[in-house]
């Protein structure tokens, strides 16, 4: 890896990173975070979705969204054409919150972490915006990249380490 | 506080809350989160700060951009005109990465958490762009909302607690 | 009503109408809408709600955000601070497909018939997406204001017809 | 066809469909759909036309840009890189309103009968906008996809059938 | 006037201003600027005119819709409710191109120079899109804030100096 | 060079240019342009960049972004995924203000000109927002394509000529 950062010029100013010459290649990254709770929290949620209820699809449907503009939030990320991203929200073994964990795919000149990441966070602000009457002190945490493929960087997992 | 989630209906269904009949008060929020990196990560950041660079710059304005988008990020927030954003990027006391706090301030029907909480995400989301490129294994964490002041509810901050 | 285009000048050139001189007050529309569909399709459709399924949840979360962006869209739509968005999906009695409501309310100098029609025209349309891949035939139609309350022009309601 | 919604997954999630695997070809898709409106209406818009008015062109430029936002409007389209799109507004034979028709065109993974229909869909919400002062009584209807060609699925047209 | 830059703190940070204490009160703005273009492009654009064509109509919907996002491309402008956003092309007397003159009314707690300003950039902007397969020299030019009334800072035109 | 409008039919009609035929090339496209300003206000601008600030930061982001939303903000560009901007802010040499150049490279069937003078117009405006409360009397001028690289009609530059 490299020990300078990417995003700023020798003057240090900030700037894209020029990627015209890269190949396009089939790309994908993976993220994941937590929201953290209280337990009443977390059986209001999972009694909503007993009922059917639409609590887990909106945040997903929020994440899957958030995704595609990443570029339009995040100042210095190329856009691209997504090919596929994925949300999941489960909850978690020690019974304190919930998971979310993304996948993006592209065809493009660039990773897909941001947009793998951008959608967990949008995930995770979502639920806690639909949570938040009834808990004020949830908690967003361990948001970050589990794996990526496909680019010059090489292949590499979470899981791997 | 209440017990049962106020984004979605008896059956279950999201929706938003119907704030017709709130009044329009002065309301504030703060919220806060971190990023956590290598120490030669920070360095490389501290290293462009003293060279006058613009990353903590770029992170801070990609902040208040996002506060003003949260409506169009967050399925079921209301559209606010915000009366200020302030995002602010300190190196935390234990080295080990960046803390990030925001406040938001509105004159409107409804509180600021959710728009102090995106600007503090995609923060943290421009910090991790900016310097994934050397550190792959940067984490978010810690991101929650710290005070909030101007609604029905009541002030409160976690300070107090 | 009038019989003149209030969205063009006496040249004829499109431009907003100037609200300056309307009071605040308290606003609400109603629309509604429908999609034609194969049995097979809404037999789907239906069965995918039975397991919980995301589809209509989707649709009415593409609504609401839709609502919001309407003045983004629409060229001459005054941008307005929304209070409520509600959608609703309901088989047809004649089991020709889905039926969509959709109601929105603001505090606001202008009405909100172009919100809820928005709302409504995105709801159809995510319902089509979903769909169109055992269906190329769905047709969407009927998409009409109901109702419409607090402005100048007066309330009224197309079932008082 | 299928006979199963593509856009969920076997627990009924809602979730985009991989396109990863998929060639890029030359699409292009169809669409048309018709607002009625009373006689003075229509010939409120006709005499704004003679003026050389804005309304037509209002409306198109609105169903061009809604094209380019399709997949930032439909929660589960992949955003897309369009080559051209094209909208059309002619009055009825019937005299009972206008009739819209869109193309639009792309290289890519996906078909593009959602940008066709969203480009219809704004462009008849735009000629409501712009007429509803002096009609409430408006209707958009038969919205549908007319022709579709590139993709796996085969091409076909309306008026094959 | 203030001899410092208000959208920096102390430290020199780029930051929203806080209006939080500001009154709401009725404002206008006004803006113009110019294309510079050759003498044949000026006539293509006229013949577009003289045929009914859409070339003036674009440019000026461009600009009333970049008006509404002002907020959202100008990183510390404050979101504002718009009452109205009217935009004027004419050709100058000196046959070199076009002048563009624009106005913007809210009512709000800033003003909206920059929303009048961001009208006319983008209506230049559009026109030099449309003319430039046959003008590679054209020229925006004078771009300036013509008039400001009903903020704290008092009413001016360019006219009174 | 051609002698007509592309971008209207031959009835006058405003539409895109079908770019289908069209080769994916690498393109690249510069502009520049400058805003004038009194001594006092450069002053203070250049004191902001002695002192670190964001001001030059601010601006440059701003142009960065509002290149990647440019087919979002004119009607008729087309929807690009582009690989680099850049902006750069210099002092004039006759000491009236500032300078703005912008770079863009994109690999695909249309030309980036659209995009590098977006990203100089909105560079413009940002540093007009940041400075309008100590000058109102501030100009942005000569805004233009410089060069251009890669299409079919030939690659030129302004320093040419």
């Amino acid at each position: 890896m490299k020990d300078q950062l990417t995003h700023t010029d020798q003057a240090g100013k900030a700037s894209m990173v020029d990627v015209s010459d890269k190949p396009v290649t089939a790309r994908t990254a993976g993220a994941s975070g937590a929201i953290l709770m209280q337990a009443k929290t977390l059986a209001a949620i999972r009694d909503n979705r007993l009922k059917k209820g639409d609590v887990l699809a909106t945040a997903r449907i929020a994440g899957v969204m958030a995704a595609k503009r990443t570029h339009d939030l995040i100042p210095l990320c190329h856009p691209l054409v997504l090919n596929d991203v994925q949300v999941a929200i489960n909850e978690r073994d020690d019974g304190k919150g919930l998971n979310v964990a993304t996948s993006v795919r592209t065809s493009g000149k660039t990773g897909v972490e941001m947009e793998a990441l951008t959608a967990c966070s949008v995930t995770l602000l979502t639920l806690y915006d639909m949570a938040k009457a009834i808990d004020r002190h949830m908690e967003m945490t361990d948001i970050k990249v589990t794996s990526k493929a496909g680019g010059a960087s090489g292949d590499w997992s979470l899981d791997d380490q």
